[in-house]
């Protein structure tokens, strides 16, 4: 490590090259370092709420500090005291995995710094970004002719798609009047199941459609939003003098990764005449299997899809894609290009920053071009098969001991179940404390982390697989924690 | 670099280990020299439309590819054909940094992935955000009592203080009814000068209040917001049946870094019971120098303020700071916590994902953290000071040229001016055309690249010193090369 002794009175400019150079390849050690032993913190680490807060000093340093201690104090007081995506025992939400190619991508974008704003202010990322999401989409099976762009998470690519499928609605001029500037109009009403994702809810907040602007359409038995309830809501909508303008079809639910009926929801959209959004943001890495790919039969008609590859596509977060059918559409809902931003090629290329919220974007298509080029399409889809694959077997399992249950399908790599002692009359209420103390108990081993969630009003328990470092061995210790824990949870 | 001719059958699990040592280092080594040797390449690549594109296939790998390969292309095809942001003859639009402590900090982060949704799943990642927005609070010599966060961009934060105006609106329940719910409830109308940024007019097209819900208050000659014209449009408005619910003071406008009056505009919206936000996205940074925060006086009325240490702080894109006066307003917008985000500590806890539109987060407070202590709060003063004072020489020699004029005043390290040669009658549009002129010589030199905008309808050059690696040459060349081109440019 450099000197620092003389930096009492503050130095100008950056960190010194030779200094920078060394902490770069320390930083290299320590990353490398922390992957190699992820597996020996616990997943959920022991931390209490404000232990870390508290060891840290409530002022800014007004003097410079040597980075040695600055990356020694990460060592000591951040790590351990994260909760780590990357071990492959967080089996809780969705995988969000950032894997080697992309950590090393992630790196040179930083070293850049490029902003992605202008094409004459980032030309190269512009079209990487370009083809990096025309490799996705043929990737995920769709046709040519869908546009799109990387956007920072599904939340931000379906608030995109609220606001360009408000504008298109016919009569009304969204970006221009707002929403309470046509009293002749009727309110706009979005749909979606009710096992859809927050996101959708938090859309419709945004947009000032409201939450009472989205109607929220019953699903079946297996958690799948029901055609004909959703083209009895819109006629009845209607006739209240409502204005449908937008129904999002989830593939892949966050509770239990349920499949709404695309073709059918397709098919109603086109009818009557409404954008349909698609949320694929985890379930999407699973087209890129070819032989899973009839389970997003109907897709290729929506109006814009968002599929998140920073889920289970092995991507250091963030990185979503938002694919559109007609691009103009975004653009003409965001688009505004003051005189600063005009340049003298405006017309020759794509200025990304004109197609959503965002004007500053980072250079996220670079972790994509080392990842799929480092892995290959065929490399993806067998990590992605591999974890289906390993799901089935927990899922035979499960469906094999007459002491538990599942809760939902599982077309994907993430199952739903509890325990449910056989033989034994338990009330509802009685097993969802139990299956809860099954969760705290497994969590506290420290080796996995699961989630939760609740289906027809019950408590799930929720595993999640989608870590390319995850092995049957994770799947086996997992299963056996769960028994371990049901055992010390009976009465 | 590991033999890689076992991967014809696609291998699972991530990539190696020692191949991820081994890779890391050579990414370090590349990043290490490209700050080094930035001022090697021109500022602005001589990249024509389409031709990186062009040199990429058009389908993705189905087989994976060495890492050498990859980074290979990088060094080729990426590296020269982007915009040097980082290059210290990059004076255009609003600097946009990354300084090497903050580079590194950005690695840890990309190797940890910790998506800072929710405290539970990033505890010490909450925690440090926390502590690194108040000293953030308190380096711009805001008072206790202001909370925040960090989101990715102002266009976001903005956002956000948009919405959180709007469901403070009384007797609007824009979060549950939407905007057109009400129509005994006039329509909603916020303010912000003629100069405002062009991400205040999205915010106003995203929720749904509209561009003409938007009103634009003209500006005085100096380019501020003129409180009068405000007090005045208000008054107009509440007559004519509008609802005013949202102020925006810009300290600092995107053309010309133009300051409103805070203090006087504060008044107005305390005596309307106004939400006032404050997009200081851009001069923020000066607030950390001690003797210019009087250029802010007022702004610590504010409801929200966003400063973006991305810009003019050295910060790794992206980082915006939201600050916020009540946490509340923001978490009674947004807050939508489903059953699978719900865990035990919630009422302990600060659960980010709540106050906003984005569920995932980066952990942008590392980046932060390590920036702030290597510099010092003092470090990160001394180089905004001498990139003001830098502007301040440059500001003096264009002054005391006969056949140069300042545009604007110069209050932070960004100028607007033009050539107009002396003792000549040359009309308006033909001086526009010469300086648009002398910027293209400029930047096709490779040394620098300036941008332009327009002030009271004249083009205006348009330079923004703010690279911590920026020194008295560069500004001295500029110049230099200023004057070159506008003898050029002489018919």
């Amino acid at each position: 490590m450099a000197d620092r002794s003389d930096r009492s009175t503050p130095r100008l400019g950056d960190m010194p090259s030779a200094e920078f150079r060394e902490a770069a390849h320390r930083v290299a050690e320590r990353v490398a370092d922390y992957l190699e032993r992820v597996e020996s913190y616990p997943v959920l680490p022991a931390v209490q709420p404000g232990d870390v807060r508290a060891a840290l000093p409530g002022e800014p340093p007004r003097g410079a500090e040597p980075f040695e201690r600055i990356l020694s104090d990460y060592a000591s007081l951040v790590e351990p005291n994260i909760t780590h995506w990357q071990h492959p025992g967080f089996l809780a939400y969705f995988p969000s995995v950032a894997s080697g190619p992309g950590i090393l991508g992630e790196w040179l974008s930083a070293g850049l710094n490029s902003n992605v704003m202008l094409w004459r202010n980032a030309p190269a990322s512009t079209e990487l970004e370009q083809v990096v999401v025309d490799w996705l989409r043929q990737m995920l099976g769709l046709p040519a002719g869908l546009d799109g762009m990387l956007t920072d998470t599904a939340s931000v690519s379906s608030l995109l798609a609220f606001v360009a499928a408000r504008h298109a609605v016919p009569g009304l001029d969204a970006r221009e009047e707002g929403l309470a500037g046509r009293p002749t109009i009727g309110r706009l009403r979005a749909y979606a199941s009710t096992e859809a994702h927050s996101s959708i809810d938090k859309g419709a907040i945004v947009t000032g459609v409201g939450c009472s602007g989205l109607r929220k359409i019953p699903v079946d038995a297996e958690f799948r939003m029901r055609p004909d309830e959703l083209g009895r809501a819109i006629a009845e909508d209607r006739a209240a003098g409502w204005t449908p303008f937008l129904v999002v079809a989830t593939l892949g639910t966050t509770s239990s990764t349920a499949i709404d009926p695309a073709g059918a929801i397709a098919t109603i959209c086109e009818r009557e005449r409404l954008w349909l959004h698609v949320d694929a943001a985890y379930a999407g890495a699973a087209a890129i299997v070819p032989e899973m790919r009839p389970l997003f039969a109907g897709w290729e008609h929506a109006q814009s899809i968002v599929f998140n590859p920073h889920k289970w596509m092995f991507t250091p977060f963030d990185a979503s894609l938002l694919l559109f059918r007609e691009a103009a559409a975004f653009r003409d809902a965001f688009s505004l290009v003051p005189e600063y931003l005009r340049t003298s090629v405006d017309a020759d290329v794509r200025n990304y920053s004109e197609y959503g919220v965002q004007l500053g974007r980072r250079f996220r298509a670079l972790k994509l071009w080392f990842e799929i080029r480092y892995f290959g399409v065929d490399g993806i889809a067998a990590r992605i098969r591999e974890h289906c694959r390993m799901a089935g077997v927990l899922a035979e399992r499960i469906d094999a001991d007459p002491d538990w249950e599942r809760l939902a399908p599982t077309p994907f790599a993430t199952l739903c179940f509890r325990h449910r002692p056989a033989g034994a009359a338990i009330a509802e209420a009685e097993l969802d404390l139990r299956n809860a103390a099954i969760l705290d108990a497994v969590n506290r081993t420290g080796r996995f982390f699961l989630s939760h969630t609740r289906l027809a009003g019950r408590y799930a328990l929720r595993v999640s697989i989608g870590n390319p470092r995850a092995t049957m061995a994770h799947v086996d210790g997992c299963w056996e924690a769960l028994r371990d824990a049901a055992k010390a949870a009976r009465p």
